[in-house]
């Protein structure tokens, strides 16, 4: 049955410690306990992504209970104590069993839908339910050792597929077509599709060329692009690859959960200078904030900067395109992960931090140029996740 | 601007006709209004996908409101009242104006995040939230003409290729290489990614071969899969697909938004005798259901008949895998469409509905044989939206 089967087990250690922390929080907040379903969370604090809760007690040993797949849940999670459940109310009748009385239980309340929060309100009285996602993502914010090695090998596959566009790309061919080579090359590699928390939000692949890279979307990102119809309106369409129009392209593959997020810029001979100085203030403030960026710097300083780079340029009305106030987001299991560096969001930058920082340039019927990097948050500043990777606009 | 870039963009009265379906529906039940937000209930009603937020009051006209991109949806949309909105405060107070006194308003409490309600809440306030995504999903259960035409093309592009097959798929190679061809195929000609409305519920694709069609995961269907890790622990793997094992092609392309569901076998060389009786009591059942299931009568009734015919075939204990107890789902605008054919689940059989009929067999260590067709409801019994498929097993 094992033929060929690929896992990849997050150590015992690891999910030990990240229980841990995670258990200090829960004592300090008062609260007792904490139920995780999400399956980003799941997989963080268990190692399994199966139909499974996860009870984890201010003290001792957390409870696994998996309604489906109790024997893949078994191969994939180091925990101690995994049980199989058939129902909801199994769930139940074994929380009521490891935690006694009143008391507050923690849920992820960003994510969990109301209807589905009812019944675990029943379920889990007299117990009050609270909020504890932003515990969570803020423990999740500071990347392991392990978590790190994880994006780097997400890196190195970014790299592989950066070295191979040169070969993929040819002129007149559809963003799509584009978009779908890429996406089989990295397939076969192992990729999976990337998770997003917030609700509404859906995948979508940023390989645009010219005025799609600058086709306003629903996205809160710098870029949107038309996508392929009025139903999936967003990334990759229909439109071909020209001449002299910056394409761009937006990537994170994701490998064993865990994602980066690059952008580079190519072109079928030269672009204007205007887009080329457009391009070299947005390296220039990518430099300027990867060395800014040290411990206990606020990133809504890190914002000002870049905004104050921006508009020295002469091209303020073109950063980051249409309303859009941030220049970096955290990456990991997720794609919209914590901290976020953005107009008066106030949070101090600290190492084991991820930040995919993107400072671009939209242009209406030109396109869009800048650069997007995945660094790690270290004593001595912003550390690239892909140090040798050109960041200069490929002229193919 | 517009080079190249696709829209299609649904029609006035069928907005209209479908918004009055849903006003009757909540006059009957004292609703004062709806507000829709997620984005395939907001697409069905309001043909846009962008960020914005319906509300539907019971008589008149509707007000989309749009934060972003308000341009794409006043293309996208043929609603009457369109209007660009910069905040939640502004959504409530165009509510506010529009609705007076108490009284009720329906959301998708289905989905809805239960800290994002809290936000709903304080703005509506002192409207009462009330669930209808119950109602949402019964009238977006059963097919308008329109909608039926643009399954049909997610069909014929289905049709295409299954034709393409033979020549895709080659023995030893891996799972997720053949799936990331048919991916490259169906993606050039427009497929987007399927929704599915479960929460913690992923996308997965089902190319599988033997022992892993058989293998068990989180996911509520008759087959599961390896995937590529345990952070993607579903659909297609690294396993290589072999001699004399039968390989799942369970696949449903998406075109402007609407999606059926069609499973087909294949193998490289003979199966043994028992799976291909296996398949020919699929294939039975199916027929069967598809005689039987007329308006009127009760799907619970369906799924007894089913259970009934792979009792007396000897193969009861492979029918549908680990614990699954449906034999077939609703497709449309997602995956996990009404109606589903289930157990002891009582729901009349109406025309204009879709059923992704799924019969099908799993043996642990051989695989999984059996069909999936999706058919429309017709005052005659079900009609297949791809009447030409072979249903045979493909021996390459």
């Amino acid at each position: 049955m094992t033929e060929q089967k690929q896992t990849s087990c997050t150590p015992r250690e690891e999910l030990y410690e990240r229980i841990g922390k995670f258990q200090e929080r829960l004592r300090k907040a008062g609260i007792q306990a904490a139920l995780v379903v999400q399956k980003a969370d799941l997989f963080y604090f268990s190692g399994t992504c199966q139909d499974a809760h996860l009870l984890i007690p201010t003290q001792g040993e957390p409870l696994l209970m998996v309604r489906k797949s109790y024997e893949r849940a078994l191969e994939d999670s180091a925990l101690e104590k995994i049980i199989a459940v058939r129902s909801f109310k199994d769930i139940g009748s074994n929380i009521a069993g490891m935690l006694t009385g009143n008391g507050k239980i923690g849920m992820e309340l960003d994510v969990l839908p109301v209807n589905l929060f009812s019944r675990y309100k029943k379920m889990l009285e007299p117990l009050e339910i609270v909020d504890v996602s932003g515990v969570i993502r803020e423990i999740r914010m500071i990347k392991t050792p392990y978590e790190i090695d994880c994006l780097r090998d997400a890196a190195s596959l970014t790299a592989e597929m950066f070295a191979e566009i040169p070969n993929f790309i040819e002129e007149g061919m559809t963003e799509i077509e584009l978009s779908g080579k890429i996406e089989l090359f990295l397939r076969v590699r192992g990729n999976q599709y990337p998770r997003i928390r917030a609700f509404n939000q859906e995948l979508s692949i940023h390989i645009l060329s010219g005025w799609n890279a600058a086709y306003p979307s629903y996205f809160d990102g710098p870029t949107g692009g038309s996508g392929v119809n009025s139903s999936s309106p967003i990334g990759s369409g229909y439109k071909k690859i020209g001449r002299n129009e910056p394409i761009l392209i937006d990537y994170g593959p994701v490998l064993n959960g865990y994602m980066v997020d690059h952008t580079r810029i190519y072109s079928f001979g030269p672009l204007s200078d205007k887009l080329m100085e457009a391009h070299n203030t947005a390296l220039e403030i990518k430099r300027r904030i990867a060395r800014e960026a040290k411990p206990g710097l606020d990133g809504k300083d890190l914002y000002d900067i870049a905004i104050g780079m921006a508009e020295q340029s002469g091209f303020a009305q073109h950063f980051m395109g249409y309303g859009v106030s941030f220049i970096g987001h955290g990456v990991g299991l997720e794609l919209d992960e914590l901290p976020v560096i953005a107009r008066n969001y106030s949070i101090k930058m600290q190492p084991g931090m991820t930040i995919a920082l993107e400072p671009k340039f939209i242009f209406p019927d030109e396109g869009t140029v800048g650069i997007e990097d995945t660094f790690l948050v270290t004593e001595n500043g912003l550390e690239p996740f892909i140090p040798a990777l050109d960041d200069a606009i490929q002229i193919l």
